[in-house]
């Protein structure tokens, strides 16, 4: 339709959301120009606001406002036990167990020779300079289990191990509630070799 | 986390997408502020040009930037044949056929008590309006095949015969390139109903 440049532009746009193809963005411009300008509005705004102030941590690199994000400053946290993650996400889900009450690295992102993301791409630099800086006496993997996030994990730990630090990984192994019969070989044959 | 109202800000935004509920928003602010800040603002200026600038064309109820949208300026279409949509999608969908020459008239929506939409809410009176005006011969009612859809077309229909126009339905029947063995019982019910 020539005469809808906007309507197509938006749809455009939208398409830039992971996980959104075509027909995605155009239900989603349909919906927000016939049901919820209001809505449209409203994420401009939350877009533009957020794009402008939200940035990365001075010292663990996840997303904050100001220059030092709100766990990193708290004196509560046992600053001993630095755990890495892949992304805040990955940060969030942690946090949610309650079980861990020390500070975080977030790389933002995993090793990926592939698609041309290496050592610098994703902090290790800055990672390496926190973990050794003396407060620091265990390094927890918590990258993905996915071939690209152990990998990760892999170089990360040989360079901290070098650096005589005590580097951990997340236990692999039978995930909660679940029944054996449904679980793959390869997870079984992990928790098999990691029993305790 | 508590320095991040940009982000939860943008999270809750984005939840009014159809479709994206509070994980699939987090991915989505998580891509576009790690890796798309540049989509991150496109998608705030398309936003807002679109709420801004998308209206209802004064003939056919579609989305357009003008008074009267490109396919009820067009000379070449067919004036005599008026097509009842839903949805500009809809109409996109009839219009990617090639099949119609005629032109339409976009509900932006179906008649559902429960919902509280009425006959107001998707402009039957203007549509009666445009059909009786003279120059329309036929409609064909073009709504979903959903409960609330058929119940659209029956309430339209009803309406524009007694007017005295000719009214027409598209016709129900096997999809294009599917196999009998998989058609579901009411379809091919209907199909041998209107077989020809």
């Amino acid at each position: 339709m020539s005469d809808t440049n906007s309507l197509d532009a938006l749809i455009q746009a939208l398409r830039r959301l992971p996980g959104v193809g075509i027909k995605s963005a155009s239900r989603m411009a349909f919906h927000l120009l016939q049901h919820d300008r209001e809505g449209a509005q409203l994420m401009a705004q939350a877009l533009q606001q957020a794009a402008a102030t939200v940035r990365h941590c001075d010292l663990c690199n996840t997303f904050t406002e100001s220059e030092i994000c709100s766990t990193c400053l708290d004196a509560q946290r046992d600053g001993s036990k630095l755990c890495v993650v892949e992304t805040p996400a990955d940060q969030a889900a942690v946090e949610r167990t309650a079980a861990f009450r020390g500070l975080y690295f977030v790389l933002g992102g995993k090793l990926s020779p592939l698609d041309g993301i290496g050592p610098k791409d994703i902090g290790l630099q800055k990672l390496f300079t926190r973990a050794t800086s003396g407060t620091v006496q265990e390094v927890i993997l918590a990258t993905n289990f996915t071939a690209e996030g152990e990998a990760t994990a892999h170089v990360i730990g040989e360079a901290l191990k070098s650096r005589g630090l005590k580097v951990t990984r997340l236990a692999r192994g039978v995930p909660a509630g679940s029944e054996l019969e449904y679980v793959d070989l390869g997870t079984i044959a992990h928790a098999l070799v990691d029993r305790r």
